[in-house]
């Protein structure tokens, strides 16, 4: 139990504690670690996601299953005991996957197993039926001449690898989102790519095809990796290989949807300021957001009712943010930062669960230099339950990014992301997928980090605000680093 | 090279070996080592699967992918020198699989991957709907009372476990098989089970719900695993659980479609000899049957080719067979007994692979009791690969089944089938799902025993031919031990 101290008997604690350790008053330190160890043994996260993927399932923004998920969100919040549970409305795109069949139809005929891309257009009633051009990367795609792709259908056959920290997911995602308007532009009726993932069973991958440059004007869809590996054998094998797409997707009127939030409220003059733990509520339609991001939203929401149950209120508010629509827009995020602009001063760190459910490995931070020494002390916290430190450039994930850039600090701790990449997005994102003990491992990393944040007097400073001009499809950003 | 001794020169190496080997001749034994390790480091075996599953693909038994099987096997049969390339015309059935949309409708709206059994009739042109009714077992199934069923939808909720002899396929295909037919006769408007499958992933699997009892005469349909996991969380609730089917399943005209034979001749007094080297041509139809048994069609080819091109002709004729329809019925199979019922006395042996690609672990017979010292001695062939000596019981393999009770002895190479089943008749039965060493291990065992059995002067002697009552859906065959 939290218990705390009288001033005088606080400053003998810290009299007694080492160099190494003087941000973290001892009791703080002992309660955190007390907590870390009880996670590893608890089952509230995995309820949490049994009941998010099990009774909601799939929750593409502008679906039912948006819908029921801000109730279910809601209920649980409350349930739970958090103070303060609301909505805040959030107003997020509607776009329908709808039908998808897609067919090698020369020299050799085959169904494919096939996912329109998120924003894809639908293709004419009566489909298309084009010549493929194969391509292996956007570098390979912009050596194309002028005119080869006219009335032609463009296939984008790059290999994401799996790796831990799932940094395969960078040039994968960057030909998802940029290949159908370079081919767009150069007269392609349509672009396939073989999926944004590493699945190697026949489960194909959605994502997001918006970027910055023009709203999507072709169909686009992924293939799964073993219905890749058909199509390229068929234009390996020199014939001219052509394919027939049609799909229903559509976009439906835009709807409402809304960041759920609940509270542990905090006492004393600290009070006002805030540590953000976040996930995001909404999924992609194809599984049932299990890892994607029901982990998360269990994990800090666990963290945080291990707190609220672990006695006395903490000195800052600890506040639970499930945010809309990370998927297909970040509209949540966008809302969150708009509508509290004003006390993003007072958050004082930021943490983002939203890489799966497997263990975590590394704590990274974003916070002022004058912090590093602080963070240290948490890190040595979490070094027992097997995490790295990481350096002081963490992103925070994505939909911390709003506030990020106007100065708030972030920490991330990060999953190991090894076969993340087989479930992310694809309908492969189920429960089963979802280990007990390495979800309360993370659980435990949170619980830790977020009870030491709200209990301390220090804090991590702020950033420096920065407008970062937007990455486009431009061959000048093909080696963009964020 | 194989060379045939003279006489004088045979005996007086008969006399040169141990009592151990006296029944292979040591030119034999050494030939069949040469091949056996030559075997792995070939190509031709892959070579072979993977023109099958990315050329021809999907081939159920009466589909246009059937008929491109059997022009292609006649092609290839050809191009690699085979003699006596034909066909033999076989009447095989048509099911079409159609569409099929399952959802659960309450107490949580989801759509389940699911796919139709084989030769599942379809629903109503505006489906089904009802409440559904799980048992975990057979046994269960028939502990319901009398009108418990009527009007509902049975689900059969069994998990098939993964085993290295694939032991666990043997309940979960009766409950295939059977479930429908039971609940049939008790007024159930449909049948569900768990994928008799142990794969991970969201894929469903197939397989014949045929049995000898009746005709089906309500659809069923089998959920992948995780899809299970989610009806069974939603009966489990305690509320009433209702499900919606939507299927266009159908039974089609019936087709021809053909055995594919191939051989190579043998050379003397035991040229009329057969050594049957079998496989099945047609798959099902969701993935493009590469393991099942596009695998087997390369071993087995593979391995007569290599002996095709070691030298002289084999004493005895080695026949490759590829079979129509083993999948749903065993026609080709059933076809052959009767177009060769006269010559069966000649086989001397039948080998069949179908159990996928992974390394075969077991070499077992079922042979005349005076020829166990021989297959003793060509088990001692295949032990430095890997193989241990099974017992005298050897299945064979379904489609040597009828040349099996008119007395042909049969070898069974027993593939390591661990995770044969997390493929097997799903859409995930595709061409990355082989290892080319494992591949290879296969075809070095296969070549060494047909080597040999087509060498020696020895035969395996004729089995009693037994007919057998088939087994029906009562519950007194449920613990039947073929």
């Amino acid at each position: 139990m939290l218990k705390k101290c009288p001033l005088v008997l606080a400053s003998a604690l810290l009299l007694a504690t080492s160099a190494q350790a003087q941000n973290i008053p001892k009791h703080v330190a002992a309660e955190a670690t007390a907590l870390r160890d009880q996670a590893m043994h608890d089952t509230i996260a995995f309820d949490l996601v049994e009941s998010l993927s099990m009774e909601v399932g799939p929750r593409s923004a502008g679906s039912a299953g948006d819908k029921a998920a801000v109730a279910w969100a809601v209920q649980k919040l409350t349930e739970l005991g958090f103070e303060n549970v609301h909505t805040e409305e959030v107003d997020v795109p509607h776009w329908d996957r709808g039908t998808l069949n897609a067919n090698i139809v020369t020299p050799f005929v085959r169904s494919l197993v096939a996912t329109s891309l998120g924003g894809s257009p639908g293709t004419p009633a009566d489909g298309i039926e084009a010549e493929v051009v194969r391509v292996e990367s956007l570098v390979g795609l912009r050596a194309l001449s002028n005119d080869e792709l006219v009335g032609k259908i463009l296939y984008v056959d790059h290999e994401m690898q799996r790796a831990k920290d799932g940094g395969g997911y960078s040039t994968a995602g960057r030909i998802r989102t940029c290949a159908h308007y370079i081919a767009a532009e150069r007269g392609a009726l349509a672009t396939v790519i073989r999926s944004a993932g590493t699945s190697e069973h026949r489960v194909a991958h959605t994502g997001t095809m918006l970027n910055k440059d023009i709203p999507p004007t072709i169909p686009a869809i992924a293939l799964a990796n073993a219905d890749a590996d058909m199509l390229t054998y068929q234009v390996q094998s020199g014939k001219p290989v052509s394919m027939s797409l049609l799909s229903t997707a559509q976009h439906r009127p835009r709807e409402k949807s809304a960041n759920v939030i609940g509270e542990i409220q905090g006492q004393g003059d600290l009070a006002h300021e805030v540590v953000l733990l976040a996930a995001h509520l909404d999924s992609w339609d194809l599984g049932t957001g299990a890892i994607d991001d029901g982990a998360g939203v269990a994990i800090v929401t666990a963290a945080a009712k291990m707190i609220m149950n672990s006695g006395d209120a903490p000195r800052r508010t600890i506040r639970v943010v499930l945010f809309a629509n990370e998927e297909f827009g970040l509209d949540g995020a966008k809302e969150y930062e708009r509508n509290h602009a004003a006390s993003i001063k007072d958050h004082v760190i930021g943490i983002e669960a939203d890489f799966g459910a497997g263990r975590v490995w590394r704590f990274s931070s974003q916070v002022a230099d004058d912090a590093l020494g602080l963070v240290d002390e948490i890190h040595a916290l979490l070094a027992p339950i097997g995490l790295e430190r990481g350096n002081n450039k963490a992103g925070g994930g994505a939909d911390l990014s709003p506030m990020r850039k106007v100065g708030m600090p972030v920490f991330s701790i990060t999953h190991d992301g090894t076969y993340y990449f087989d479930y992310h997005h694809t309908p492969d994102d189920t429960l089963d997928k979802i280990n007990r003990d390495d979800l309360n491992q993370s659980v435990a990393a949170y619980v830790t980090v977020a009870f030491v944040a709200a209990n301390i007097r220090d804090d991590f400073g702020r950033l420096q605000p920065y407008t970062r001009r937007e990455r486009t499809c431009s061959a000048e950003d093909d080696n963009w680093v964020s």
